[in-house]
């Protein structure tokens, strides 16, 4: 199976425009997962939740999953893609999900980033999709500093972490390293590139947009320059292997009932 | 607070030898926590449960625990160190805290590596200890692939991971880093370093043993090569402000309601 990321660059507000750059780097695959950033659509910062709420759109009914919806129709893809998602007088920091056959589903971000918090409401739930070939998990960008997040998606059986990202901090790539060895899975992280300034705001982001495999290397990726689309082709049964020697399987090893303090505030 | 490690390499099987040396290097530090490798005073590779049981020692009252309360009593040292600890048939891969004033307490593994399984009973619940200015927390080795020990330790309050390894794989190191930044506490990593061959099995331990600060950095470490002991004065009050914006804080923006996944099989 093909899976890999786009990495690009968004223009604040101009969703057309972002959008259609989007379509002409995916024009280039075809059979293949793909992720694309968090929020790519739109941009990063939002300056109060009026304008966030004139940029969010309706699930699946707006036009940026409309046109995602074609082109997953035309080159037979699975796409992932953040936007910021309408559902009624809320506002949920997305990572949309189209299949070629035209199902959508959206994962609704749990942990949110900083002034994320003052914008948008956070979802509720880890969220897993069944592909042909495939389990995909959704996480957004922060997401990255929870190990409970990349843990509960590999438990509900996702072989791929799907995910969406705009970072900024420095550790994100490397911890994802880490989330996909210690639940021996795959993880794609599409990032942004490029610097935002809204105001007294500047966020500059960082790239390195990469695949992971379930022994934490590295399979692909790219600097923080290129805009680019990149695939790599896995066999997805490796994240099924959960074993990393002859007796310790890092989900049989796993001891739940002296984890009881995880679920406890 | 003083706090460091000490780094050394063990001859199988030569308890006074090894528990000597350490005391050697003991010698030179007062006032401070020193972590000291897993079963640093028997060596790693036991051919069998006989030989096993014939290495281990009761807690307290084995004659390594002994000496090491000499030398935490003599420099006002608070040790944490690794053996095995037989009690009644059983035999666990244990870290031995000892206090200045003589106190003795001990963890025992409970996520267990390889061979270890065939050796060893396993822990059954993760430990910490409230020392004057400090909260430790103890977890060893391989338990670094769970995230679960460390945010189980986080979670009980503990301000420094004192973890005593024999890391072999190559991963460990760079895992206490993140481990320290996600929950936002200090980690010691005690490593043994040099190659211990015993029949057909092989082991070169990596060394590097480091402490790591709450925004996971290291702030002190060592190669692979030099059998010695560091330390370093740190804040320990870094590890209780678990804040890394104004809007985030890694223990408060947990959402331990949605991680109900982590506490089953």
């Amino acid at each position: 199976m093909k899976i890999g990321f786009l990495q690009m660059r968004s223009k604040f507000g101009e969703i057309k425009l972002n959008v259609k750059k989007a379509l002409g780097l995916l024009e280039r695959v075809n059979d293949a997962v793909i992720v694309l950033p968090e929020l790519f659509n739109t941009g990063y910062i939002f300056r109060n939740k009026e304008e966030l709420i004139s940029l969010s759109e309706k699930v699946p009914g707006g036009y940026t999953t409309k046109q995602m919806k074609k082109i997953a129709k035309k080159n037979n893809l699975h796409l992932v893609f953040g936007l910021a998602q309408k559902v009624s007088e809320k506002v949920y920091n997305s990572a949309v999900y189209v299949s070629p056959g035209g199902k959508v589903d959206s994962y609704r971000k749990v942990h949110l980033y900083d002034r994320e918090k003052l914008l948008f409401d956070h979802g509720r739930a880890f969220k897993t999709k069944s592909i042909k070939g495939a389990k995909l998990g959704f996480m957004i960008c922060f997401d990255w500093m929870f190990p409970e997040a990349a843990r509960s998606l590999a438990l509900k059986g996702a072989q791929i972490l799907c995910h969406p990202s705009n970072l900024v901090l420095p550790w994100g790539q490397d911890a994802m390293k880490l989330r996909c060895l210690e639940n021996r899975v795959f993880g794609i992280t599409a990032n942004r590139i490029g610097v935002e300034r809204r105001g007294t705001v500047r966020l500059e982001f960082t790239g390195n947009s990469q695949v992971v495999g379930p022994d934490g290397e590295v399979l692909i990726s790219v600097g923080d320059r290129s805009e680019s689309l990149k695939v790599v082709d896995v066999d997805i049964s490796e994240a099924d292997d959960k074993d990393i020697n002859a007796n310790n399987n890092v989900m049989e090893d796993r001891f739940p009932s002296y984890y009881s303090m995880l679920t406890r505030k």
